[in-house]
């Protein structure tokens, strides 16, 4: 690691602010030095608690990360809050209001913000998203929460990082939830409501608390803890339900620290993330190898041109690599 | 090969129905004879031309599909076609349906369909999909059709392996359009708003409309032919605007095969195809590696129990396969 990523890293880790955000942008941009900054930070995480917040476009999700933040200070806790919006390119604008909205945090050094866009590949906001996480965590942040826009399997990789995950849904979200429904039920260890006061929010609820019952009597696979999936309502921009979901989630933690549930999900956690960085970087491998030797790119050129068939381009690609040769 | 299998791809190639249906599953369970099946069958295919057909549940895909492949059929062409469900542990009933209502064309020998679900990983759904087209391809199907429910990244992934994608809406799919949008917009060659005599259809097609010409006036990537995408209504089970959507999928045929886009096209599909391969071959071979050898084994543990962070874990885990280091 070069001397000046070095201090940053130490300035970091002493409570600098600006050494931390710059960290977070050499992670998100896979600078060279991001494993030596995480290899350093390593000994000083695992403290934080991560609480992610997920959900279609427009369920307020932000106002409720706000609310939750301004709830957390008063306690005096500190907040650290990363916005993911992997579709930014096409809602741009909705995330710029949300995080003007979260500037009356700004000049208060207990909150630190910071927002993701899609940056190349998606699974590379998994990456950053994580990364991230750990820098807030070796900063000393008492709670990460993650807000993400629900839709896809990015958005529940990205959910899945979380020690517990709020899904934020709306009466309005109709088709949405019936589109998502699979992969939210999976993350969800609670679901809140918000937007309360519009028709249609108690059949939502109704709804809801059925697909929960449904599955703890056992359709899908068991759950690691006896916990019945709340259903809360709030309205978020009048702060109505925010202390009742702050409840809820205290009591989710406690419940994971008592069964010591918490650890065996993050150690469930760190070897999904460490077996999808080898994915990673072998494919990061193959991909500078394809480039380098002209045999290899030759093989690639067969199949473009329909010549080969790719399970016989894998064979051959292996043999040139010498590795242990695919199953047959 | 085994003799068993090597005689089931002579049947199938020569015609047997029942050959291919029995090769569809062993590609499907991803069987050990896989990749010899599509290495022995690959002399045989890129005649088919395959069309997509995606869009939220509901929006009617199936009967679109069903008329689409009646007047193939009556144009003389034999049709293959695929219904793929990522999600269809929740809606089993709907697919079902549809395929009884697909049975018109079973007693069809010019008609072959096959549903696909998700088994194990969604990844493997897009292989065994990509393996199916062609198999598909292979028996002499002149069409085949692939319906995705079009929501997340698997989707599209299939999605892509078609040389035309219809996207299929209906003025109820709203939430759901808006969610989609940047996807979707991403993989149509051609808008369907079926349903088309419910309320909010003309706003919908406007709106479409609006989309499609934004994205042509240079705000996205530059596309690979100069097509402006139709935005067509149908009632499918009215069999309103099937022809109409017929002649637009024949004119895009057209202008991909005249401009040799199709070609290119395809050859960014093989190289998409066998990097993929390459990537989860890969993952094969080092999960079977962590399996067998107790000393890679160990690190994963480290790193699980949050002793060792994932680069270092992966730097010392490539370090025992003999690879060259990633990044350092």
């Amino acid at each position: 690691m070069d001397e000046k990523t070095q201090e940053l890293v130490e300035r970091m880790l002493s409570g600098d602010q600006g050494a931390l955000a710059r960290l977070i942008t050499q992670v998100e941009n896979r600078d060279a030095s991001a494993p030596e900054i995480i290899r350093r930070i390593h000994p000083r995480t695992g403290r934080a608690y991560v609480v992610g917040v997920t959900g279609p476009p427009g369920a307020g999700k932000s106002s409720l990360v706000d609310r939750l933040t301004a709830l957390l200070r008063q306690g005096g806790a500190s907040v650290g809050v990363i916005a993911v919006d992997p579709s930014s390119q096409f809602t741009g604008g909705a995330v710029l209001g949300d995080r003007i909205r979260m500037q009356q945090h700004t000049l208060d050094a207990g909150v630190f913000i910071r927002s993701m866009a899609t940056r190349g590949k998606v699974g590379g906001l998994a990456r950053a998203t994580a990364d991230t996480i750990k820098l807030l965590d070796a900063f000393g942040k008492d709670w990460v929460l993650v807000e993400t826009v629900g839709v896809g399997q990015t958005e529940l990789d990205i959910a899945r990082q979380a020690d517990t995950t709020v899904v934020v849904l709306t009466p309005e979200s109709g088709d949405a939830v019936q589109m998502m429904k699979a992969g939210l039920l999976e993350v969800a260890d609670l679901f809140v409501v918000n937007k309360a006061d519009r028709p249609g929010a108690d059949p939502l609820i109704t709804e809801l608390k059925f697909m929960v019952h449904l599955h703890l009597t056992g359709l899908d696979a068991p759950r690691d803890v006896e916990w019945e999936i709340p259903v809360l309502s709030a309205e978020a921009i009048h702060n109505r339900g925010v202390e009742e979901l702050l409840v809820a989630i205290q009591d989710h933690r406690r419940l994971l620290e008592s069964t010591r549930a918490l650890e065996s999900r993050r150690q469930a956690r760190r070897r999904q993330d460490v077996q999808e960085l080898l994915v990673q970087s072998l494919h990061d491998t193959i991909s500078q190898a394809l480039r380098s030797d002209p045999r290899l790119a030759a093989i690639l050129d067969q199949v473009s041109r329909g010549e080969k068939d790719s399970y016989s381009a894998v064979a051959e690609l292996f043999s040139h690599l010498d590795l242990p040769n695919p199953r047959a």
